[in-house]
């Protein structure tokens, strides 16, 4: 049956195009800088969001409406799947993402709410068969059940941690089984709510030795997916302790783990911890730690995770030059950990909203090929550290200039002339490039 | 003379006293855990705030009325030391700290201003000798002028590095001929306004280089102060390098710094990174990497650094309980990284407020140690946390536990019982502590 | 039957007491300024957050053990009225305060559901009248149902607006039935998500409009409680039309309604607002408009409503000092509009959380009547403030100066002297005279 | 003499021009429904960014490097008046706008201070007269001097309040002398540090009493400009009181004010009381108080107000169209209250940032109308609140509903529909319209 009746498949009908229900700028086979969009990009949808999710708030029960409301548990759990993957290939996206509880639901025991993902995942199994889509990644929610009220890999309870641990590998062996390409970890409460009554000293220890575990479980089973981390710095917890890129590189270091693991970061979790997305892209790349990207928008007037659809082209122009700039995402992808709002309830929203994602995610990423054909950044850069190029400045790159020799230097350079940043004039250029797509 | 001549002696009175000149709870010499409050806490004045600051704000200027405002450059310098000595004599306090532009002014060349800087050093110096005061940390103010408008160890300009390079070599000396305890590097300008004409990597290994030359030539002179970074993240720079604990420990580790520098800890850095400052303290204590504090408040409606003096008891109690846990200060000291507000302008509030911040940190002492002595939160921690103690938890713990031994554990485990966090009374019960001292 | 059969009543103990079953603060019959603590604070729980609400956020369902439940939804109704009584009872609180979907499930119909919640209130009736306590207020929950996804008295839905009006005034009409003294309106989806979709004006024009009618139906049915609206700016609206006590009363005076409402301040909502819950007592003070008080507080490191039990002695005493300075809280009371943590999902910590909220108002309490006694801000404001007593000043403040004759005084009065502001000897009095309680 | 010699008038080159002193979207001439682009807009430069202000900030001294950084203080004031006319006329901009502080030096008295200004506006008014510039608004720094420090109009130091009353006296006078369109209010020191030593009724009450003598200053010296007050909510103090346009609004309902003024509203404001810029257009213009802007965009990551020139068009764009919503900035004007970064510290920064915002309101302007003439907004409004057209919607709107009125209706309409929101569609739409532009 189909989910999205109204709706046929959506094509690119290039700008200029009313069409609610085309792309006017994703065109996924379209070549840009030698690859295809659709290979720059490796679009996926989050199945929580899009699925599983129905608008409920803090005040406020769900609005969504859909086929499956009224459904048993399982039942609307197959139905979930039916419609991911009509969504999947009516949008075009080549993949998705889940964590095991929005596939499936729990039962009583351990035992029947395995039980339940099996039988789920061998109906995905079956549907990414016969329409080639994949899997990005997968993940365990940790976070939902009360049993997790104090973590999971960090709870106080070690009859939970052993729980987790199971839930894990559970993760691992279904990410084998349905070939997923990365395997995430997102602790959603994996922090505290209050030093008074934590010892965070021994929970990083016990996160620690879970990841250690995976990786061990992982090589047994043959299980070669690129292993993930999420990084956010507060909510639900109110500090989790993957706070932001260069707090989770701090710990995977600590624990000699860097070599393992990449990021998958969030736009949305990079501005609660107080940083631009591009910021913790960067910080990623320049630590080889770069690995996929959850792709959603913040309000930064609000203190909370909101989720939005990315349509800013500032935001999706940046991010791709970030990936450009990097070589590209790898075997990560961009995930659309996005939500429509409580108020677009209908099921075209669903669709809307991906449209909007993707073309601005298409449309950015034109402009960032532009940068970087034009070699926009790399002249600004050129020029504004140009002085480490000879002299002085090579000494210093080179490792050779010691306190002394600098001092020796500057005690006879006066006086020192800076040049401008520019930066009002680099932000009207980009404004120029954008809308020159 | 007397720069402070209303002002006697500042005596410990004990509680009741309403003699604002007196301490009610500071009494240096007072044994805490076995040894004195002064051994404790090492308090130190900062020279900037107290002495050279006159409480400008971005929309106006000075309104501090001091001895010495119509002074020239050079007499103003001396005028200040004096006072500086006097004044921490009549407060009792054994430290000071200080920037090298904080105690002589800038010449016309770089010759001229270390001519300046040597002239009030060898003055410093006869007043150390003189009085007994000691010198808790120097550092070089790379900042206040436009040379560094860029930058200074990360400057886009080779000139300024070597400047920058030069300053820090002077400042090592000047540490070494006054007996400094530690050498802080803060960064104030060492960050970035905007990504967009930013080399992050270069900087940050440029920034690494110069950790690097100075560890050297300290070395060389023999100059074996504790090196500590201050981290910030925001202000003056859009995005500071040193965001916070966990970011600057992960740029220690990455360029194998580690185990040559600590952290000097500020109370409303750590708030602006979105920490409180326990958070900061613990995450440097349990990485080996707490040095010192740079004890203030921040307002916390405000997004900026108000550097107010502490006086809130929450929060100098868990500060002095995280030091206490953590074996104590060590080498570093309890620095008033606080300015007197604005409208604070007459010299005695000097010491009002330096006597709030003390009277505060010793009743958070107190505090403190009754929470050790009654294993206040060992208890809470040893009972929350009891599960590690044995059975599937010292299997966890101590590294014998695989995923699939977890999972078997966690199947015939069904229900899994957690216990309350208990929040609400352990702060009601921290009220009750404080206030019983 | 008993819910809460391991507690029985608590009494004060005094201050020492390790009881954690006990106050050691708040003694109802003690008198402070000639009125009985009781008579001050008029305490009130809040139905919603603890006899409701079990400890869900947006990433996980409730942990709350409670002895209903596995009940069906009108038995669970029942036993919460129970427990609510017994709770009051046992805590010696006077009041309590509802949402009609707190009391009552919905049913298929608005005719069922006003069914259902007359079968509530005849229960609560017949517990009031046995008990003694009272209804602090009522209000109308129009934000939970998907119905109000667009808004409630704001929606952009004609049908949801009328939905709306039934509901308050079934509300009006509970509340005269059980002699609440207050009726609160508090707008959960009175704002929008985005100013792109909505008619601001229409909105707060029909806003304006509900409030009239309801006043008109009051009057009508003779009841005549005080009518409130709560402030909050943000959560779960992105904007919402009462942000603040100065917002809320521009609105109130620009529809002629001033003088028919006051305001029902809550802390957590002020700091959301960017303000301490003192200016937003005092901003409601000196316009009239201070009716009654959600106590709780919030964590200013979150960026949204945390809703903790207040603990926090600088909190509650000037909270307090700001209720006696403005002659007391009249016809409102102190709401615990509060919520144990998700950690604390035992029984007991209900207990032991309002027993920390009412021991630390307590304490504020008699700390603001040691500060009105020994006039300690009348001194500070009377001395900063003398200028205006006579001269120059006089004539401002009676309105006889001009700019002229003020130009006149200005040209010949040179210089001008100012005097201290003195904040940080302030701020350790309020130490030591909170800790002298 | 000319200050900006290298750069020659800036003229329209239209899309594609790679000039950078070029304008791109900015035709003064060009029509745009049925005005002239320099009609609608009416910019104007700020004196005290762009001629005073040199980019210091709290950690670091101003960076410009100025033709009139040697000269005398008098000298400086005369060549910043040559260089701003040379700036405007270069730029084509048609408007300026200052405090009396930023155009003339204080001197020792008032006396001299007021011969200073007196100098200064005698060279403006030639200027003027010889260009055809025009004065915008002006305004008296109450701010920067260290009288200030306790306030101007809220001063606790009735001599002080003389004072400022003398300099609004004189700054009407000045205002009516250059024939300023406008004369604003901006109370940088009204508001208070810490409510503990303010009495904030007393200060508001003094506030009120300033505006009203100024009011009837003006009449009695024929001075018609429109009177401005500009909302800030904190910095430089904790608190402002004129906090945002609701706060202003009800300040000015209360004391009877509301018909004498309207608001200059500043973008980065708007953001620091937690509101988008067009959220506080849309306040003002629905209170009929919509009086002018101060352009310029902040940092949502940064806590402080930034200043930065205004080039994010999605924001210019929705402004321009909550100015063609309100039928026009009236006597107002868009005054860019904006400052370059201190890395950009060349005289040609000054023109790349004014011509970056410039075209960036240009643009938005054009994007604006696209929107009034396709009735886009219009359309999603008129659909969304269709149900208010007629039936139970209409009686709602008419005033004829009751609550007993709409209960009949809701208890036999069941269910309820509503429509999606739409957020993500509308976003979209955006994108494309903007930049079809």
């Amino acid at each position: 049956m189909s989910y999205f009746q109204s709706v046929g498949k959506i094509a690119y009908e290039g700008k200029g195009s009313d069409n609610p229900l085309a792309f006017k700028h994703y065109n996924p086979q379209e070549k840009v800088l030698g690859k295809t969009m659709e290979e720059h990009m490796r679009f996926a949808v989050a199945y929580w969001h899009t699925f599983t999710g129905a608008g409920a708030d803090p005040f406020g029960v769900g609005t969504a409406v859909r086929a499956w409301d009224t459904m048993s548990e399982m039942d609307k759990a197959k139905a979930r799947v039916e419609a991911n993957f009509e969504f999947l290939e009516k949008l075009g996206v080549p993949y998705y993402c889940f964590h095991d509880r929005d596939v499936a639901p729990e039962g009583e025991t351990l035992q029947e709410t395995n039980q339940n993902l099996d039988t789920i995942v061998e109906l995905l199994k079956q549907n990414m068969k016969s329409s080639g889509k994949k899997l990005l990644w997968n993940t365990a929610n940790m976070f939902t059940n009360p049993r997790f009220v104090h973590g999971a890999g960090t709870s106080s309870n070690a009859d939970v941690y052993a729980y987790a641990a199971a839930q894990v590998k559970k993760g691992l062996e279904v990410g084998k089984e349905l070939g997923a390409e990365n395997y995430v970890f997102w602790g959603g409460r994996e922090g505290y709510e209050t030093l008074l009554n934590t010892d965070m000293e021994m929970e990083l220890d016990n996160l620690a030795r879970l990841y250690r575990m995976a990786l061990d479980y992982a090589r047994e089973i043959g299980f070669d997916a690129q292993f993930l981390i999420e990084p956010k710095p507060k909510e639900p917890s109110k500090h989790q302790y993957d706070f932001d890129a260069a707090t989770t590189i701090s710990f995977l270091q600590k624990y000699d783990l860097a070599g393992h693991f990449k990021l998958n970061l969030e736009a949305n979790h990079a501005t609660l911890a107080g940083h631009t997305f591009e910021h913790e892209l960067r910080t990623a790349a320049i630590n080889g730690m770069l690995g996929s990207l959850d792709a959603n928008q913040g309000d930064l007037l609000l203190g909370w995770d909101t989720d939005e659809f990315p349509t800013d082209l500032y935001a999706t122009t940046l991010t791709m030059y970030e990936l450009l700039r990097a070589g590209g995402i790898g075997r990560g992808g961009i995930n659309f950990d996005a939500k429509v709002r409580r108020g677009s309830f209908e099921d075209v929203d669903l669709f809307y909203a991906h449209i909007a994602g993707m073309d601005s995610f298409a449309w950015g990423l034109k402009a960032a090929a532009k940068m970087v054909e034009s070699k926009f950044f790399d002249t600004i850069i050129g020029e504004r550290y140009g002085s480490y190029g000879s002299g002085i400045g090579e000494e210093i790159v080179s490792g050779k200039a010691t306190l002394k020799s600098l001092e020796q230097y500057a005690l006879q350079n006066n006086p020192i002339k800076n040049i401008s940043g520019r930066q009002e004039r680099i932000k009207q250029q980009i404004n120029e490039i954008i809308y020159s797509v």
